[in-house]
């Protein structure tokens, strides 16, 4: 797994092969089957994560048993509940792999430890809390301003490899929208096509 | 209006008194008066901006005329169109004043030399980006899997200072509800009490 992240880290950001190794000596590997489930509602997130292969999913469980899905993270991307992490709280997620997932792991304190001793690292994470802000406004105003059709369209527009590997529950659940409504709406594209 | 600041800064970051004197050498102080606008949506946000007094909003308005109100600023809190302010791209939105409103700000390349002088200050921006997340979270959170009431109830809880200042169909905007269906709520809720 290592390899796939080492090709990804060296695209993002200007690190020494001294920089790699100490990456590689502080990373867990594992390996997730399909609907296995890596944090559970209620317990602390306890990495940060790299997925180099699969998909992961976070979504909480409401008492009324409903499920809103608040992330998808596909192989290249970062993935954790950043409040608890950072503050080693219960999480509110339960993280799952919706695919066969292979995923890098680092612990806070080596996290810190690397992002402190890594000026390149410090720089990528800032890059990259910087473009999840810009998703997350986004998503933000495609939710108070958007009818669902136009919020399905934007969501095959921005993330067609995840609308190509999920069922349309999952869609709907991301997108706030109930699942027959969805339906509807994908049921007319196909028949305007 | 620096004074504000002052007192503001010296509680959130370690910054020496000539940190502080650095910081008020590049400030450039505005007062927009109530309704006045600060950034038309279509041209770029150049500036970070501290509110030291009043109330701020940044809203889109659709091609149907309808306005999306995406964020509040009262006193004591930074704002800007991130997107626009990094990239000097037009914005999005349209910055006005919903009060009288007294405020600092720097430019974008003031600022890149505050923060690169200043390591306090990248360290209190850091920790500011890292809860905006967290405020950005929660309420994709709360979008997707909230009724109307839930909405209310808790904009009413996070944002009370917010809640009094502003008219109710500004807090749709926000939330992404219909002015009608919140009218009906708040009835119930005065009716309740």
């Amino acid at each position: 797994m290592f390899p796939e992240f080492e090709t990804y880290i060296k695209e993002q950001a200007s690190l020494s092969d001294d920089d790699i190794g100490l990456m590689r000596a502080k990373a867990i590997e594992k390996t997730l089957r399909r609907k296995e489930v890596l944090v559970h509602q209620g317990d602390v997130c306890r990495y940060k994560i790299f997925v180099t292969k699969g998909l992961l999913r976070a979504y909480t469980t409401r008492e009324d048993g409903s499920e809103h899905i608040m992330h998808f993270s596909p192989e290249n991307s970062w993935f954790t509940d950043p409040e608890s992490f950072a503050n080693a709280t219960p999480s509110d997620y339960t993280i799952d792999a919706l695919e066969h997932s292979e995923l890098i792991l680092w612990t806070k304190n080596d996290l810190r430890y690397l992002v402190a001793n890594i000026p390149g690292l410090k720089a990528c994470f800032d890059t990259l809390i910087y473009k999840a802000g810009t998703v997350l406004r986004r998503r933000i105003h495609t939710a108070i301003s958007s009818t669902t059709e136009e919020k399905y369209e934007e969501f095959i527009k921005n993330h067609a490899d995840i609308h190509a590997r999920v069922p349309l529950h999952m869609v709907a659940s991301y997108l706030g929208v109930t699942r027959e409504t969805l339906s509807r709406i994908r049921r007319s594209y196909v028949i305007g096509k």
